[in-house]
């Protein structure tokens, strides 16, 4: 699949060092998790190595997706919630993806002020991510980055991301659990109907409880969440309320966590959604392949050949279509 | 590839009808046109069956696209265009493409209100097309209904959206030649250099110049396509105005279709941009049936059993994306 010739890039990573680089990101050594993280960023040509190496290390960790409009408070909601899974027994790895960012630039002092308490403890790692990929971004890049938390043996991967866009469904579309985070005084109730956040969150958090406004956000959001069909065994988003920068009601949200992640895997949800993910990221990458394939623009290949006989009528785009898909 | 039992959906039409429409079509009967891109609304799955017999007729049309944001006066300058046309002896076939629209329902009413001074004229043809499609919208349904269009003969296919969204690029995408339309009093200096409009246009026109501001948009706008660096020999757009409710600057219009039509022709970019869709159109067409065989979400198929492999870690993603995409 891979040669040492290919390499790893800037990161100078040869094929042959990824096993190793592997062992020591299992073993807990951050830089290595860190490195491999990078080559996720890098689309490095070494990524089928490093999934086929991960493999066996799969499914361990709960994935949960964190999301919210910008100034919810989802960095100070990160840190608390780190805390109080410290304090569980659980290790945390948080991957801050910027679906705004070209590049990561900067990333490392931001990490580093985003760490807070817990910048020293060996049990946490935190990482943003840009989603600069020419490959398409987020959905390309986020699913192989969790997989490389999720072998390096986090219990719990948090990754979160500012509720733009489209990105805030792409990214709940990863996790097993998605908490949606809202505040008072932002205009959420609107935004809430119309990002379509109602279907994504399978926790909604209002922070900034102590604000003004803070329990009309959450009857408003109760009322709309109500007013969804649910099937009979259905899981029923709670909507709690948090002042996470004081820390309070962030056990209820780690509390609520576990129920979910109970009910996912009673209701056989769990597997359906890791299913359901893992055929979105290989069709993802069947698609990459096959479009590299047939060639690029603007350079003499296959669909250049077919693409000229449907313009000149000798035939058509349906046929053509039919020959490239074998 | 097709056989009449698949049938052409509510339009009642079955493989074999399929040539004799096109022959009516040509023959300039505005009914079987009509048929003709309600299958292709349809997403019929005579498609195939109909892009094969209309493959010899290819390629005769100029393709002019044509967009702008609401209230620039879109109708009336395709209006005012298709009369200048008509008096220089071209025929016309206009195709509005409503790209928030899921369905067309009274698009015929809104039709005929729109043929203005046309309805009774054969070489006009006018069509509304929703872009309700769940196979890609927009992007797969037009260049199939343009392919009808231009089949039946018209000289000039007069594609019409409203710049919203993606939706302008995509139809530039489309088209030859594409004019964007634009007003004063709507900020659209701004609009212009946000919504990429810069990189589409072939030609600008600001409409409605009898009124206040319309020079300055013409002059803001020629200062910021100024500062785009073009090649030697590339096509500099020009910025026109009209009024097209009294018809004013229209011929100047349509004398700049023309010339950019040379210089497409004389430059050799016709045909490469004509390739460039057919590339597009072709990928487009593969990807979606590649999709369809690899199976439906849901269902037990191919894919869901490399996910589940993928799932528990028995293979990793780009193994099993290798032998979906064989």
């Amino acid at each position: 699949m891979t040669d040492t010739a290919t390499g790893g890039g800037r990161r100078g990573i040869t094929a042959a060092a990824v096993p190793g680089l592997v062992e020591r990101a299992r073993e807990g050594d951050p830089r290595s998790v860190g490195r491999l993280v990078s080559l996720v960023e890098d689309e490095s040509p070494l990524l089928p190595e490093l999934m086929r190496v991960l493999a066996p290390y799969a499914g361990h960790a709960r994935i949960v997706g964190l999301t919210g409009s910008p100034g919810v408070g989802k960095s100070t909601s990160t840190n608390a919630l780190i805390g109080e899974l410290r304090r569980r027994g659980q290790s945390v790895a948080v991957l801050a993806v910027d679906p705004s960012s070209p590049f990561s630039g900067g990333a490392l002092l931001g990490d580093r002020i985003r760490m807070g308490d817990h910048v020293l403890d060996p049990g946490v790692f935190i990482r943003s991510m840009a989603a600069r990929g020419h490959l398409g971004g987020l959905a390309w890049t986020t699913p192989q980055a969790l997989r490389v938390l999720d072998a390096a043996g986090f219990d719990v991967v948090l990754v979160e991301t500012v509720g733009v866009g489209q990105s805030e469904v792409e990214v709940a579309g990863q996790a097993d659990t998605t908490i949606v985070l809202l505040a008072p005084g932002m205009g959420d109730g609107i935004q809430a109907a119309k990002a379509g956040i109602l279907e994504i969150g399978d926790l909604y958090v209002v922070n900034k409880s102590d604000r003004e406004g803070a329990d009309k956000v959450r009857r408003d959001l109760r009322s709309m969440l109500g007013l969804a069909e649910r099937r009979e065994g259905a899981w029923r988003p709670p909507v709690l309320k948090t002042t996470a920068s004081t820390g309070d009601g962030v056990t209820d949200v780690v509390d609520a966590l576990e129920e979910h992640g109970d009910w996912l895997r009673e209701s056989g949800e769990l597997q359906r959604r890791r299913i359901r993910r893992a055929r979105g990221e290989i069709e993802t990458l069947a698609l990459t392949a096959l479009r590299r394939r047939w060639g690029s623009v603007d350079s003499g290949d296959r669909l250049d050949e077919l693409a000229a006989a449907v313009v000149s009528g000798a035939t058509d785009a349906y046929t053509a279509a039919d020959e490239l898909a074998g």
